[in-house]
């Protein structure tokens, strides 16, 4: 046998089963999105460099990151977020634009990580975003989004939680724990492998990097108090926000929640299966006040999240959330090709019938009947039409109910009328 | 001032504005793609360099294709046409699939080619195939979808045709006027040449790639003649089938048109604007029988088209048929907020009104009435709402209508009804 060439490790290849559920899940995000007023936008796919260099951290542009030379020497990546490409677009128009400004997207992007169950190289991302305001409560309309995604898909609290948390309220603890600045990031790096490895393990990375039997302690206590957002003034107006739009049973407080990109300033989000057996987080998110300025436009807060799509349709999977009625075959009739003379025939009926509004198929060449039959029954087609010599001499059509197996001649000219009919009483 | 990271070079940025035209597009393209039962499907936009290295023609691979070696090693592409993957798509699951089968496509593709009125570096690309079936009435049926689509967006055969021409009957052309196939690709591109070059400079160059005198006058009377399609078994059958299917108008027969792309074996199409200015084909296509072999799978027949969604834009803007209602703001309602204490029940508010299925935006912080009324109207809001404390104590919300100035008060439980009311009166 010949090899056929294999597509690249980490991408997939979407076939009409797959894109239909791809579809699907675009069009929730889109009624979600635009229920909250979210314009959908979109950025390019390549990128420079330099837009990453800033701020997007040193793992994600220095390890994951596809980096090219295009022909003309320039330093080129595939985007591996869309956060920093926002902000170079909102900064390119940031006269014109209005704000607070409500964006949201769906597209590609790649990272060159290790391909396993809920991660490929290649894969798409909802991204929603509001810029312009600094407040709690925009923070908690974020949340609100994706918590109406939840439901619209029929995800419950019991099975999927927003964990928040707050940069600003860690950096005040830190503080008073005497933990300098300069060794914050590899602090919220050894936080978040605290569910990762085995307790003795993580305190022997904790105080090899530096912390102290005091600050370990101090820090494994902070992790477990559940009523430390009372300190933060952001997250009190954060949670009653929540309670007001009713989604307060999606969201949980959870200290241990730090996001690993530099750039989130205060309010942080990550949304996770509740005790299930996927460990990856649904989605990330929080509050960045500082993003606009580093791609050279005027300083400007902004806020927003981004779910892969990976991770959600495997939880979808699991809780048999995924819809049974997809896309998958647009046309529910067939008109069938009697013979090779009544071939063109054929294609002006099913023309007819496609001017009258109907999706049809026409069998594109002269085969045998049950051929053609057995081709309508695979693509789940409802209606199957034959057009022979007696059909044309009596200015008719046969039609065959695929479901119910009845034939019945009906005259051309109503031939429309009474499929749409059909199909009516079908949906 | 500080200088906004630019973008990349033959990239373009999505804003909301042309992002809902994107969106119109490509819902254009489903509606009529479906209308015909071609099912969607989408590749990687990643794939090998080997895939492309047999069929898709030199300049292609070796001068316009963005490739790159990524972590691993492995030479990447990034896709720069989509048939080769179809391909690829097809001869993986050639076992399973059902044909006659009928797929179409729309997404990104990357030309390494100088950006200029009509091409970009980064463009959309629409696909339309059938696999499985070698009759000219399946190349009909693929031009009367991309017909379909013209008649869809409002182009008529005066402003758009379609333009035929069939490889075989070439090559019987060529066979007549003993050129050898070793010269054929050579022949091609100085006849695709002909319309972008003085005569005497097209007839030079046809001198210099070994084209005998009596070879030059045979080919440039063959380019002349009307007829020549009648000569052509397949090209009678193919015209007859338009015919049927009442789409004669848009298309004839042009033996100029040979496409650049190696793997075409019989019918080629191109799609131009009629007598203007925009000198770059719509878009391309034709037969291709051997293309599943090439990359592994058992020989198949194909045939199919691509069309850029640059130069369809600049034509649609040019004739003044880009829509004018697109779905750019889609909340029609703004909830203001009347000061930081009703913040959180404008929230709630905006949250009724959404469970009643509306599209509603909540200004996201307490800010001056005037600025948030500003804001609704830049945003093309319908009607602004206000929750203060007179509403609250009176169980009601005014609603102000931005088209007309009037301003109601309406019990807030009634709210949703009396606002779907008024924007259906719009409608």
């Amino acid at each position: 046998m010949k090899r056929v060439i294999p597509p690249v490790k980490g991408t997939r290849d979407f076939y009409p089963e797959q894109m239909a559920l791809r579809t699907w899940l675009y069009g929730m995000m889109r009624q979600v999105s635009e229920s909250f007023g979210y314009q959908e936008y979109e950025a390019p796919i390549l990128e420079s460099l330099e837009l990453y260099a800033a701020k997007s951290g040193e793992e994600l542009v220095k390890e994951q990151a596809y980096v090219f030379t295009d022909r003309g020497g320039d330093a080129i990546t595939l985007r591996p977020e869309l956060t920093p490409s926002l902000a170079r677009m909102v900064a390119q128009r940031q006269k014109e634009l209005v704000f607070p400004l409500r964006w949201w997207s769906f597209g590609p992007f790649w990272r060159y990580e290790r391909p396993q169950k809920g991660r490929t190289r290649e894969f798409f991302q909802w991204n929603v975003d509001m810029i312009g305001v600094n407040s709690p409560e925009a923070d908690a309309e974020i949340v609100a989004v994706l918590v109406s995604f939840f439901r619209q898909v029929g995800l419950r609290p019991e099975q999927v939680l927003v964990m928040v948390n707050n940069r600003r309220l860690m950096d005040a603890r830190f503080d008073a724990f005497e933990i300098p600045p300069t060794m914050r990031p590899a602090v919220s790096t050894w936080i978040d492998r605290r569910e990762k490895m085995e307790p003795k393990e993580w305190l022997a990375y904790g105080r090899e990097i530096g912390l102290s039997e005091r600050q370990l302690g101090q820090i494994g206590e902070m992790l477990e108090d559940r009523e430390l957002w009372r300190r933060s003034e952001e997250l009190i107006r954060f949670f009653a926000a929540t309670q007001a739009m009713g989604i307060g049973d999606y969201v949980r407080f959870e200290p241990s929640i730090v996001r690993g990109l530099l750039y989130y300033t205060g309010t942080v989000i990550e949304a996770w299966e509740v005790g299930g057996e996927i460990k990856r987080a649904i989605l990330g998110g929080g509050r960045y006040d500082n993003l606009l300025a580093d791609v050279g436009g005027e300083p400007l807060p902004g806020v927003g999240f981004a779910m892969g799509d990976v991770v959600i349709t495997l939880i979808l999977e699991k809780y048999g959330l995924l819809p049974q009625n997809l896309n998958v075959y647009p046309a529910r009739i067939l008109v069938t090709v009697f013979d090779q003379d009544h071939l063109l025939e054929s294609f002006k009926l099913a023309d007819e019938l496609r001017s009258a509004g109907l999706k049809v198929a026409c069998y594109p060449e002269a085969a045998k009947l049950p051929r053609q039959f057995r081709y309508a029954d695979r693509m789940g087609m409802q209606a199957v039409l034959v057009l022979g010599p007696d059909e044309m001499a009596n200015g008719t059509v046969t039609v065959k109910d695929l479901r119910q197996g009845a034939q019945v001649q009906v005259a051309r000219r109503e031939a429309a009328a009474f499929l749409k009919e059909m199909l009516a009483r079908r949906a």
